[in-house]
């Protein structure tokens, strides 16, 4: 890159190829760099690194009137990735980059992510990689005031690089960016999950819904604080989910 | 439990409600305990974490013939975990227990497994959780000669406890059993992930595939070695992802 040579990023999301988060974020890194767009053909919103080997995959061209390439997949965001790395892309890339995404994936959102889904597949298949999203799912919210701090978190991140087997986990703020804040996930989770009905034949259903749930609302060191101060919080976040403390304590137990 | 109380466990699993490894652990532990099935209706292998918010959930009695009940669920492992702890159970389980899996979960595999998708959900709900698999995809492998190890594991991890945030990965090797291993995740990734055909109408399309490849093959302490070796392999499993080394690192990065 310092040469000259324009990098060369793939892009995914799980909203779906047409979002405005993905198109607009590919359109400004398309300034400085060679960018492809590989990305689920409707939205796959909460598919976190689910994989679809019961169907078979295609691939399309889609027709987004850019200068650079773009391709909808009828799977999920990790399933792009792959489908990406081993059948579309005739070039290494230097980056895997996901998003914009139109919502929060902070906390413990980041385990239900197709989002992170697709950032994490690119991390274990050796790239650097970063998921965007913005805590907003206003699908028209106005991305113009984020894509410079995107890019400067990618160009940052590219000099610096990554260790093997971490991402970044990058959340954009709903109120105007005060700075950033490289911060740990916060531990939270969802409650009041669903929304119960019934249909017109009188049988239950129920929508997955919910409220979030700080466990930690005092701590300042997490993605959710970083966020309510109007920060971007950045998590650096790996794919090896071993708890070495207690596999140390684990190594006391008596098992029987 | 220690005043004779029997203890309550949800199960669920990724393969479907009707699958052996589910069914046989099931029966097994409610010998000691008591024991609610809810499980996806039919296969939901690879889901990840994926929870469904486009379509309502609904769950239904499922008749097999247990003197313990049992529901299945049209969505996600993970959905099944939600809908039962919101709708379903009458009582706070004592632990969440997936599986028995019909394949292996070790490495970089329980990223993409629907059996550790919902027993990280049990696990962020606040529950001891544990996701049991069996590195034998044969749908009619022998378990029996697993489940008194199964019973073993669950038995001492409900005397032990685990703290909060942190579930296990139990795998179960295709030989006969040695002993148990508590390990870390193997570093890991899937190469030629993809076999590609044509359709009738000469359309292109590819099934998932793959071989896993150990990226540290020399390694002993790690789920994939003690598998080798025909050990359980036990991996306390976090879902905070956050690496906090590189945390530490990217403090010094200069933001630009």
């Amino acid at each position: 890159m310092a040469n000259g040579v324009r990098p060369f990023f793939l892009l995914t999301n799980d909203d779906g190829i047409m979002a405005r988060g993905l198109q607009e974020l590919a359109r400004h890194l398309s300034r400085f760099a060679d960018v492809c767009v590989v990305a689920p053909e409707a939205g796959r919103s909460g598919m976190s690194q689910a994989v679809t080997s019961a169907l078979p995959l295609r691939y399309t061209a889609y027709a987004a009137g850019t200068d650079f390439p773009q391709y909808s997949v009828n799977g999920t965001p990790a399933d792009c990735v792959k489908l990406a790395l081993y059948a579309i892309l005739h070039r290494r890339p230097d980056m895997v980059i996901a998003g914009i995404n139109h919502g929060s994936n902070a906390s413990v959102n980041v385990l239900y992510s197709g989002t992170m889904g697709a950032t994490l597949e690119g991390c274990i298949a050796g790239y650097t990689s970063i998921g965007f999203s913005l805590v907003n799912r206003t699908l028209d919210a106005d991305l113009a005031p984020y894509l410079p701090w995107c890019e400067m978190i990618v160009q940052t991140t590219l000099r610096n690089g990554l260790p093997r087997g971490v991402a970044l986990n990058v959340n954009l703020p709903r109120r105007a960016v005060q700075g950033i804040r490289v911060c740990r996930q916060t531990m939270g989770r969802w409650s009041n999950e669903f929304e119960p009905n019934q249909d017109p034949w009188g049988k239950e259903y129920f929508w997955l819904t919910g409220t979030f749930e700080n466990l930690e609302p005092e701590a300042e060191d997490t993605d959710d604080a970083a966020l309510r101060n109007s920060y971007i919080a950045i998590v650096p976040t790996k794919v090896d989910l071993t708890d070495e403390k207690t596999l140390q304590t684990m190594k006391n137990w008596e098992w029987k």
